[in-house]
């Protein structure tokens, strides 16, 4: 059922002896392990920490300022009464079951997966088809809920109905999880106790802010509200002009329920999101569309899945556009763009798709919403999500505190409109209605085109009109022809108001490292515990190994020498001078994923020529130090290729490397 | 007596003026402005973030890079038994007094603060002297407490006695405080009602991880812990060599009591966090001490402070180690790596001291500490924090977790100790104390050599000998010479195990940005209301503004492919195609701080050349496309000044510039 993960050479890929390569190379390593550990909290040691960042600049290069993105870094914590007002007080939550015997609490939505796949694996076995038994091992080691299998034969119907219900799993709300549960008959898969209904429990991290206690705040769980309530000032500093986008880097939090699946699920994490303001007139065209359009998409529809089935669509970005799969090209433009970044930092292109969101599914402001998945040993993962959220936070937000977030602009053509207008003579409106003027007034102004039509006929007729005004005297309120005039008159709008939409791409830099990662391992033929990181250059954590080829103080002088002149470019290296052997040396940066290696050698010492080797092919050319500097310059920054370098440097034989 | 805070031309800085542009050119703004705001809660719009960025990068390139130090990103959130180890918990509060009747909290240290300099200010009124009434008016927009200045002439000794308060204000404890709030008679400010007792109140946010509400935690107050608790997979990845620095650049939180001074003191900031780990043996000494230990620092010690004074001493950090002034090395090492640091970024060197903590002063972890201090217009700011923490960090969270959080190294020459040895006779020893058995041997084993020495000899004259064990008997246990032998004999110890101290620069990233900010304001002479932010050009948030001489969409056509051309190499750039003047035009982006203009003109078409500007003396050069891209590159990494460009580029005097 599940996709079988393999790793760059389409090897299955053993996650057990990848995750060990990690944490022995420090790539990150579960927090306060010290002190036992809190599940879904991670740190990066300096490898993964140098990925990240080079993954962030990356992405700060391909989106915002390709784009001239207005990028702004806002608070983490935030006031309840920003998040209630966006909703996510409400309604940010996932349901919980809890035991009440145990205390146990378990997310609803996982525990009936986990269960139903474990019986499809009962069923399985007991038809006596081959079941995965390493997953079983890894199960007990992921702490997945259900540990054991029975082997157990379904009815044919059954196995479809589960199958089914697994498919459309997050399309279901609580009072669903809680019938599936009472169904299917799930209980503590440990105690084989009995659950209570599904509630929700809200996920964020919820604290005081100063010294009375007065004020409840939230960690932020996205970043995109700090830039919704910074829009006004960001339409004002790009002088007015629209579409225009905001950009934000830096961490969220999510109180979740079980953590669990390493670095996929975290309770603190690190977003790069993208609000892009656009007008919704005009079906939210994007001036440059016609760059990406032929840009071949794997995409996930709705409909697909809500037939239970995941059977996907290849098909150029315009064309799903064209055809309403994807609803604008503003979405579709993203879409297009979050591929050719993904492809830019490494990322296998078969182990990508667009899945779009079910209605349930979606978050309470989207209206669209396609996630970019990237496959993995943990199946497909959400790695960035791609909503069309209307103009629902600026809505909500202008309701709220009364601030105008919308777009003024001028009209190129005046916009003439016929309408009923209402003329007060406020002489002897207010003496008449004294105090209850203020509700009465409001009572007229809220009158539709309709209803002033036709009260504007009963005035002509009968001198006088009764309008409905709730809590004034009896709840009606006469007014004579002395007191308003109901005229038809045209009215010219020079200006136009409008709240933008936003279409939101955003990243999960964690869950894309990850991923990232397992596309681009493998370990070399005949030495399966000897682990390769082929990172891209520009990716890569460390650049360049410099290694010495003996302990002779004269090849330790060289290589310090171009350590120096490489930190001077800002190309980040390494001397390894230890006394291990140049194989093993090269060995523990295949696993750090170091792309090239310079060695000195005798020959360096007589004509100052320098080897540099190639992490994937491992081989080498030989130049002078100014051609190896300028080489590995152009590999780092992705200019050129391996393949472009050994085609004007000559290739170097005679080196022995064990 | 404050210092008064001047421009980068020595004009006399104001504020007021400074801050509308920095607001309305967003560098930064209040958090949640159309909520009304949080105190103490600033975003980073554009200018302010790429600002920050850049200050970040160059602080990884000088530090980080330069010394290969080991970065890590650990969380932020932090488990209750983890700060509560590190003293956290505890100790990390500021005193605070509550208006019982109103319900107000002041912070105690800046109340007593306060009231006293407004008195001092009313005995200069009252004496005659001038006083700075802006500064009255300032005092009400900057929320200060003590709103109204009495003229009211005090003893001259008093006056001497507040202002030596003053000079010691941080080396109060809360004892103290109450005492000057009695002694002085300092009561809330706006109702004159008293105060209660000062009481601690603890800086730290607090949460609570996990769906069950059990596990306790805290936003971390500093980046530290994460890597001290990292400190063993650090050496690890080392290869175990020392010495060695971990790195990391986050956010950390504090729930200041009444947060004031703009960016200077907030509740979530960025930090930036270096961890030296040194042996404490031979002096801290630091193999590149050398290359610093002539630079001038300016100093103000801790001795000069405890009088009640402020008299700096210039000297160079190699004496200032040698006298014993500073206290090792590596101490030094990093204040003058400090000074280099600041220097780059363009930090008037005039406004820089380094002020030593007082005892009563520093952090609960700290053995000595000094601060880079940054003269600005809130007085002198506490911008880099340079701590020797010793070895309390790693030895609390090894005394509480049990993990050896130490060195171990092979001693080159083995290490001979003699030493007396207690030898028991297990056979007899057991039988003879059963349960008893643990807490004598525990009891032996605790003997001093001192003890053993005169134990060996009472044990050959009378064949026995008595040792204090609590708890077991009457507390005396009588051991005889077949149950045990005391002996003398060498030791040798191959392995010397020792935990490392820590030397901690820690860079408030939020103050260093305002400070530099306020160092590199200033205005044109003849037009004051135009600002100008002459930050070096590597620092610059945009490098480059591109303007088209006027709206002929040739000109426009030229500067969008230099942007293009920038774009790829990285270097910041925004097109200015509005109608306005050219004049307007570089005037917003002298506030923007845009070190560098290009204009596009009718030359340009003919023969292909440009213009380049420099903000600062407004002088302009013209070349090819290809040698002013080139120009720009070298400004904007450095690597050349104005005055090197103005050099080789042939001056352009010719075209009109409002």
């Amino acid at each position: 059922m599940a996709p079988i993960s393999t790793t760059k050479t389409g090897q299955p890929l053993d996650r057990q002896t990848l995750d060990s390569m990690l944490r022995r190379r420090l790539f990150y390593t579960p927090s306060f392990e010290l002190y036992g550990g809190v599940s879904g909290l991670y740190d990066y040691g300096p490898p993964g920490c140098a990925l990240q960042a080079n993954i962030v600049d990356m992405w700060r290069k391909h989106f915002v300022l390709e784009e001239d993105m207005l990028e702004v870094d806002c608070t983490m914590l935030t006031p309840h009464e920003v998040l209630k007002t966006s909703g996510h007080v409400e309604k940010f939550a996932d349901w919980m079951c809890k035991d009440p015997k145990t205390g146990e609490i378990f997310r609803a939505d996982h525990l009936v997966e986990e269960v139903l796949e474990a019986r499809l694996k009962g069923d399985k076995e007991a038809r006596g088809l081959k079941v995965d038994r390493e997953d079983d091992a890894d199960a007990k080691k992921k702490k997945k809920k259900v540990k054991d299998i029975k082997a157990l034969r379904l009815d044919d119907a059954v196995v479809k109905e589960y199958e089914e219900v697994l498919a459309k799993i997050d399309n279901y709300g609580g009072d669903e999880l809680g019938s599936l549960i009472q169904k299917y008959n799930i209980k503590n898969p440990t105690t084989g106790g009995d659950l209570l209904s599904p509630v929700a429990f809200n996920l964020m991290f919820q604290t005081s802010i100063g010294p009375s206690g007065g004020m409840a705040g939230y960690l932020r769980p996205e970043t995109a509200q700090g830039q919704f309530l910074t829009f006004q000032k960001l339409l004002e500093f790009n002088q007015q002009s629209m579409p225009f986008a905001s950009a934000s880097i830096g961490k969220s939090f999510r109180n979740e329920i079980s953590p669990r699946a390493g670095l996929m699920r975290v309770r603190e994490f690190l977003m790069a999101e993208i609000e892009h303001f656009v007008d919704p007139e005009g079906g939210k065209a994007h001036p440059r569309f016609d760059e990406v359009k032929d840009i071949e998409l794997t995409l996930l529809n709705r409909e697909v899945q809500l037939e239970g089935k995941t059977d996907v669509e290849k098909m150029s970005i315009g064309k799903a556009v064209s055809t309403g799969l994807v609803d604008n090209e503003t979405l579709g433009y993203f879409l297009a763009r979050i591929q050719l970044f993904l492809k830019k930092l490494g990322v296998d292109q078969s182990k990508v798709r667009f899945r779009q969101h079910m209605a349930n599914e979606m978050a309470h402001y989207a209206a669209d919403c396609w996630d970019a998945e990237l496959l993995t040993s943990y199946g497909w993962v959400e790695c960035v999500g791609c909503a069309d959220r209307s103009a629902y936070d600026l809505t909500v937000h202008a309701n709220r505190t009364g601030a105008p977030l919308v777009v003024r602009e001028t009209r190129s053509e005046p916009l003439r409109i016929e309408e009923w207008q209402v003329d007060l003579n406020k002489k002897k409106f207010g003496p008449k209605f004294k105090k209850d003027g203020k509700a009465v007034e409001a009572a007229v102004e809220a009158l539709t085109q309709e209803q002033r039509e036709s009260l504007a006929a009963g005035l002509k007729k009968d001198g006088k009109i009764a309008i409905d005004v709730p809590g004034v005297g009896n709840g009606k309120v006469e007014l004579e022809k002395d007191i308003l005039e109901i005229v038809k008159r045209t009215r010219v709008e020079n200006i136009r108001e409008y709240t933008p939409n936003v279409i939101e791409p955003s990243f999960g830099i964690g869950r894309i490292l990850y991923s990232l990662i397992e596309h681009v391992y493998w370990s070399r033929p005949g030495d399966e515990a000897r682990g390769v990181l082929s990172f891209p250059p520009p990716v890569a954590p460390t650049k360049v190994l410099l290694v010495p080829l003996s302990t002779n103080p004269e090849f330790s002088k060289l290589v310090r020498r171009i350590s120096h002149k490489l930190r001077g470019l800002g190309i980040s290296n390494r001397i390894d001078d230890t006394s291990a052997s140049i194989g093993k040396r090269y060995a523990r940066n295949d696993e750090l994923g170091t792309p090239l290696g310079v060695t000195a050698d005798f020959q360096s010492l007589k004509d100052g020529s320098f080897t540099l080797r190639d992490r994937d092919t491992m081989k080498q050319v030989r130049a002078s130090e100014e051609e190896i500097i300028a080489a590995i310059k152009s590999l780092s920054e992705g200019t050129e290729t391996w393949e472009d370098v050994a085609k004007r440097l000559p290739e170097f034989l005679e080196q022995q490397v064990d």
